[in-house]
C-alpha cells in the first residue's frame, strides 16, 4: 500500500500546498480521501491514471476537500474511461455533482454516488472495508477508517504432501485452520502447513475535526492516522473556534489511539515552515511527519 | 501592462501546464482571461493578491476554463474581501455560479455578473475597454479585445508660460490640440507645449476556437495576440473536427491581423517539448512565443 499526498494546505493554497487530497494505491486500485482543487493536476505529476479502479471518500463539502472532483470527471470523461467510479460523502454530495454537471456536463462513465446518513462500514469489499465516524466540525463531516481484513497465511503443499495427506478435503480444512487425522492415525498440525494468517493494514483519516474521541477510538493501534493540524499550540482558541485542531491536539489523539506512525495535514498558510507543527507534535508523539504535497509513504503489515 | 501566464494546457493539465488563465496586471487593477482549475494557487506562485481591483472575462462554460472560479470565490471569502467582483462570461455563467454557490456558499464580498448575449463592447471602463466576438468554438464562446484609450500627451506648462498664454481657456485649448492666437496676435501652436498623444495598448484573447475572420478583424494592429494553438499541422483535421486551431492557423490569423506579437497557449499534452509548434508558427510569424505557466510579459506603448 502507498499513500501519496496530493494536497496538504489548510483552506487555501500555498507556494507549497495545494488543497487537500491523499491518494491511497492499492495494487490496481485508486482510494482517495478527499479531492481539493488541482487534485487531477497532483496526479499527473504524481504519474497516477485516470482510468484505475477507483473509490474516493469526501469527509465535507467544503471547497478545498471538494473542488477537484468536478475537474477530475471531466479529465476522466476526456480519457474515455469506462470503468466505473464510486464516490461517498455527506449529503448534498448528489446535488454538488449534479449541480455542476448540468452546466458543464455529466461523467459519460458510471458514477455511483453513495452519501453517508449514520456512523459505520460504508464499503465492505472483498479486500478491505472502510468505516466512518463523524468528525467534530460542520455537520456533516465525516473521518475514515480504511482496514484490510487479514490475509490468510500462506499454504504449503510440498509439506503436506510429505506428510501423505491427500489432497482435497483434507488440505482445504488444514488451509482454515483446522488440524486433521489421517486414516493411518496420524495427526497433522495446521500451524505445521500454513503460515500465521497476516494482519491487514489498517490507516485513519481525520478529514476536518477537533479532536475526536469517535476518531480515536475506532483508529485504535492503526498503521498509519492522518490528523489535521491546522494551527499550533499557541493558536488552540482559533483552533477551537473553527473547529479545527492544533498539532499538539493532534499528537494526543495518535497517542491515545496507539497508532504505528501519525502524519499530520491540512497545514495553515501561516506555517511555510511547518517546523513549529513537527517539534510540538513530536514532544507528545515521537513517531510524527508533517506532510508535503507529493509525499510518499510505502506501508507494510 | 504586465501578462501573466498562470495556465497554458489544453483542456487536461500536464506535469508543466494547468488549466487556462491568464492574469493581467493593470496599475492596481488585474484582468483575467479565463479562470481554469488551479487559478488560485497559481496566483499565490505568481504573487498576486485575491483583494484587488479585479474584472474576469470568461471565454466559455467548459471546466478548463472556468473551474477555478469556486475555488477562488471561496478562498476571496476566507480572506474577507470587500471589494466588488466583476465577470462577464457566457450565457450560462450565473447558473453555475449559482449552482455550485448552493452548495458550498456563494461569496460574502459583491459578485457581479455579465452575461454576454451579442458582439460589441462589453466593458467601457475611464482607461480601457474590452470587446467580445463570437469564436468558432461550442456555442457560445467568446473572444476578447482589451483596448486602452490613448493617453493625452503630456503638456508643459512652462513652454505656455514663456509663450505668455495666459492660463486658463488658452491653456485648454491647447491641451486639446488647438492652436491659439494671443492678443499680440502671435499664433501658439498646440504641437509646441503638449507632446503627441501616446497610443494605449491592444491585447486580443482568442479563447478556445478555429481560426476565426471576426477574431482577425477586431485584432488588428494589437501589440500582443493570444492564440490558442492545441495542435501541430500534422493534426488539422483533428483540430477541425474539435473546433480548436493548429499553431500554422493561429499564426496566419495573427499574419493577417497584423498584429505585434503572438503567444501561443492551450497546448495540447501531447506537446510536452512544444519545439514543433513553435517553428511551424515562426515559419509563418516569426514573433511568436509558446506560453509557459508563470511566464510574464511586460508590454510596453
Amino acid at each position: 500500500m502507498e499513500v501519496i499526498f496530493l494536497g496538504t494546505s489548510g483552506s487555501m493554497p500555498t507556494q507549497r500546498r495545494g488543497a487537500s487530497a491523499i491518494a491511497i494505491k492499492r495494487g490496481r486500485e485508486l482510494i482517495f480521501f478527499d479531492c481539493g482543487e488541482g487534485t487531477q493536476r497532483r496526479m499527473v505529476e504524481a504519474r497516477i491514471g485516470f482510468r484505475r479502479r477507483t473509490r474516493m471518500f469526501i469527509s465535507h463539502l467544503h471547497g478545498d476537500h471538494v473542488l477537484g472532483l468536478p475537474g477530475l470527471l471531466q479529465t476522466m470523461n476526456l480519457l474515455q474511461r469506462e470503468r466505473p467510479l464510486y464516490v461517498y460523502g455527506p449529503q448534498g454530495l448528489t446535488e454538488f455533482i449534479e449541480a455542476f454537471s448540468s452546466v458543464l456536463g455529466g461523467p459519460s462513465f458510471p458514477l455511483h454516488v453513495h452519501e453517508i446518513l449514520s456512523e459505520g462500514k460504508i464499503y465492505e469489499g472483498p479486500e478491505y472495508d472502510v468505516t466512518a465516524v463523524r468528525a467534530d466540525h460542520d455537520d456533516p463531516t465525516w473521518c475514515f477508517i480504511l482496514e484490510e481484513h487479514p490475509r490468510p497465511g500462506r499454504f504449503h503443499p510440498e509439506v503436506a504432501q510429505a506428510q501423505r495427506v491427500p489432497e482435497g478435503r483434507l488440505w482445504h480444512r488444514l488451509q482454515h485452520g483446522e488440524d486433521v487425522r489421517l486414516d493411518n492415525g496420524t495427526v497433522v498440525r495446521s500451524e505445521d502447513v500454513v503460515e500465521p494468517s497476516r494482519r491487514g493494514l489498517k490507516v485513519a483519516y481525520s478529514g476536518d475535526t477537533r479532536p475526536s474521541k469517535a476518531f480515536t477510538d475506532v483508529s485504535e493501534c492503526a498503521d498509519l492516522m492522518i490528523h489535521e493540524a491546522t494551527f499550533d499550540d499557541s493558536l488552540a482558541d482559533k483552533a477551537e473556534e473553527n473547529a479545527h485542531s492544533t498539532s499538539r491536539e493532534a499528537a494526543e489523539v495518535a497517542k491515545a489511539a496507539g497508532v504505528k506512525m501519525l502524519v499530520l495535514t491540512h497545514i495553515s498558510s501561516r506555517y511555510p515552515d511547518p517546523g513549529v507543527l513537527l517539534e510540538e507534535a513530536r514532544s507528545i508523539f515521537p513517531e510524527t511527519m508533517i506532510a508535503e504535497d507529493l509525499m510518499s509513504l510505502k506501508l507494510e503489515p
